[in-house]
């Protein structure tokens, strides 16, 4: 089955938002087997949405729409949509009585251009929106199916899983499984030259590298009827890219570093503080963006000067006076005094260069990483700049990358002692 | 003139990548008055290609691409682009080295097939590339243009605006020049009943508001040949946003609202301190974003536990045992605990639930926000949960940007004592 994705939206045009949407369906997309060849944003505008849809259902079997499913005379992705089907429009008390609900448990009154949205295609499949107001679609006819979901993430990505997801499996035969092996320390191309052979004779399961900046993911995808058999698949392939690249490998389906870090860290019931200069506080963010850190991260100090160094960490001042608070020395006294003044096992310091300027007479993209803990204690310096331009965002996020890799692999050293 | 995207490649057609070129494409054609009715993905197949690029020559003036420049096979898009064209590709020296002087700078090895980035399309303007080694193309045939551009963002942007841009400005006769009037406090809806007049009657400027998570910005865009005759057009349209929505306005032009912030301390020679709890030292990173936080900011302590709250904050036991930590003592002693461990001017605290599960019995979205200055403080009780789903992120930005607005203010009081 092809299916393509096509989103609806004068924001998207005009670049006001970033079509998350489109990733997110395609992804979805990809995961049930449906090969997605196009995917198009065209505006609120009668006669371009519907050669768009025409387009589309000429080419594809499945046809995701998102956005245009307002209660505003600007929305006209349904009346459009209806209309290329051939299908009119119909009354639905359940979508307006979800509606109605929704309403009174937000405290928001609903007006009468709210009654548009209780319209549904003739026969179409309604989709119910636990989240907002838009009912989404489902339409099928002469072997091609349409469906029709509202624009809003928060609304879109919930009942795409919940409800769309199901109503498409069963028209699929096959299905898409896949694993995620997450790899640091190593560049894409390298990770790619180690795996060309399996990469370029795999075809059940495939291998494809992904970079995020300082990362390398692996997926790995079997087709295959369901999930035992796809294991089947699976498992040789990453036990082989095990083989060939476990230094580098931090783990498998883990999501992100900071999630494998506080996996890690809730594993062996330790706990974790963060010291941190140019990153900003992002490392601590990171980790307490991941539910449940709470239960393995003690605080996180965000130091920007050296009296804060001083005065909240324990910096000495003949640190800071010889060697600068950039520097290996300001950084393992900053991950040790973070462990000091929180009593976690785990301290870990980031300091350095992140731009636009030198600090110090010191370069952009110099770093220094420390983790300190009672079995092991580690310091990294790293170059993190490519000397193009603003790094500022780089650097710090690369820095970020390196200081939960680290946490990361203190962690197992632990484990070997 | 009437432009298209065309954006290139697997990663995005698999959803591994969220298509932000896309809107960074989108957001400057329309401020350079190219109006976009078709944004479109395609992966890196040669026949697909030629369609999407003949199909978006048939319809618009402008074609812009971007990906598929890279050295492999799999790379088509200069090779079917030139093919649509007519046009053969040729060797280009001045490509070739910056190619290789940028290889030499990183400190990488050039390979063999990059020789192949060095070919470009007969006649074509070249772009080169500051931060990677594809050169962006434009050509023109009758009286269509086309640009080729390199697909990761911290190539294609810096290009775009560098080269691309004067090399279209010169294309279109009329610029737009836009002001952006950032409010907080005010939803999209309420601020959109009190505009529309002037958004309904606004042709030149136009009026046209956006929703960002908890904030609306109004963008107010003139059409005029220059910039001081936009500014004629502007002036009087934001003096009257100003005068129906003074009080929700924090700025023009002002980016975000963690920059106002940087900007206001450091036009008051005022330092910063925050204390973060549910926000995870989010306020800290969005601070420390702006390049010259460094002048404002002391420090940030991201207390996870309420330990870490007596210990690094002098919060008081009694307080967290009556109370609890997300309580409106709670957060006031945060502020006053940093700003006295840190000695700077104003402290900010942020303490609250953001979930998924309740804390303390207290409901995902409580959040307490509290300012401390010698001046003034104010503690702010905040319901941010709209009672759908895993909120946890919506109410971690929430809760950040009403600390940063309590700053804001803060400092807008001491300047009207």
């Amino acid at each position: 089955m092809t299916g393509e994705i096509l989103c609806v939206g004068t924001e998207l045009l005009l670049g006001d938002i970033v079509n998350t949407n489109g990733a997110f369906l395609a992804r979805e997309l990809a995961a049930l087997g449906i090969g997605v060849y196009h995917q198009t944003v065209v505006g609120d505008n009668a006669g371009r949405l519907r050669e768009a849809i025409e387009l589309a259902l000429s080419r594809s079997d499945l046809l995701i729409m998102t956005g245009g499913l307002g209660p505003t005379c600007d929305d006209l992705t349904k009346e459009t949509a209806a209309a290329a089907l051939g299908k009119p429009l119909c009354w639905n008390q359940q979508a307006y009585d979800r509606m109605a609900a929704y309403f009174a448990r937000t405290g928001r009154e609903m007006s009468e251009n709210n009654r548009k949205q209780a319209m549904v295609p003739q026969g179409a499949a309604v989709f119910q929106n636990e989240n907002g107001t838009a009912p989404g679609v489902g339409m099928e006819e002469d072997g091609k199916i349409l469906i029709l979901l509202p624009g809003p993430p928060s609304e879109m990505e919930p009942m795409f899983l919940a409800q769309v997801r199901p109503y498409l499996a069963g028209r699929t035969g096959m299905t898409f499984f896949s694993r995620t092996v997450h790899l640091f320390g190593i560049g894409e191309s390298a990770a790619e030259q180690a795996l060309r052979d399996l990469m370029e004779t795999g075809i059940n399961p495939t291998i494809a590298p992904y970079a995020k900046t300082g990362e390398v993911l692996l997926r790995v995808t079997a087709a295959a009827p369901n999930q035992q058999q796809a294991e089947a698949l699976l498992a040789p392939a990453v036990e082989e890219i095990r083989r060939r690249l476990g230094r580098y490998i931090y783990g498998v389906d883990v999501g992100t570093l900071e999630k494998a870090a506080v996996l890690a860290l809730g594993e062996e019931g330790l706990t974790l503080a963060t010291a941190e200069s140019c990153t900003g506080g992002g490392v601590a963010q990171r980790i307490t963006d991941v539910p449940g850190a709470s239960l393995v991260f003690r605080a996180g100090l965000c130091t920007y000067t050296n009296e804060m160094k001083r005065s909240l960490l324990g910096v000495r001042k003949d640190t800071l006076d010889i060697h600068g608070a950039v520097s290996a020395d300001a950084a393992l006294e900053m991950a040790r005094g973070a462990r000091a003044k929180t009593g976690a096992d785990i301290g870990v310091a980031v300091t350095g260069v992140a731009g636009p300027g030198r600090s110090e007479g010191k370069p952009v993209g110099l770093v220094f990483v420390a983790v300190s803990s009672a079995w092991k204690e580690e310091i990294k310096e790293l170059h993190l700049a490519r000397g193009s331009g603003n790094e500022r965002e780089r650097v710090r996020r690369l820095a970020e990358n390196h200081a939960l890799y680290a946490v990361l692999q203190i962690i197992q050293k632990r484990g070997s002692r």
